[in-house]
């Protein structure tokens, strides 16, 4: 089933292992805080906790949501081309101050 | 039906007005860059060309989800409690550079 991960952190460091704990799943960016991808329960659940880990006590917050193929169906994207194009280059543009 | 909104814009204002927007439809806020709330079809559809319409031509990204029942249901969160004051005070921690 489609997974949605979506994660805010303070901490670039904390914030780099999510990514990667994303990309290691197989998930896509999609935007610089969130990953989309198919998981089964299994590795659903196990992606959770291992980001629940990684967040620890660091100031944050990730979510994960299952997507069904109907949700999936009805979702609204909207963005920019130099946006997309970045997130491409997976160049990011801001960093936490 | 439940409905999550992400976003990731580099303008503060146009950043706002998306949040103004997600809250005149009766969103919370369950990250910096992520409402939920209950939606109809019509209501999703309209809030959703209404954040196409405040992006226009502004660099960055916007996405909304419907969540069935069962999918709420399969999701997982994990959160610090101070992120989750903050969240509470609207009080953001962090400016786009």
């Amino acid at each position: 089933m489609q997974t949605l991960v979506i994660y805010d952190i303070a901490n670039d460091r904390v914030r780099g292992r999510m990514a990667d704990a994303c990309k290691d799943y197989g998930l896509q960016r999609i935007q610089w805080s969130a990953f989309m991808g198919d998981l089964n329960h299994n590795r659903r659940e196990e992606l959770s906790q291992r980001l629940r880990s990684l967040l620890g006590e660091e100031d944050g917050c990730v979510q994960v949501f299952p997507l069904c193929d109907k949700d999936m169906r009805l979702r609204f994207e909207a963005s920019t081309p130099g946006y997309r194009r970045r997130l491409e280059l997976g160049r990011e543009r801001f960093k936490f101050v």
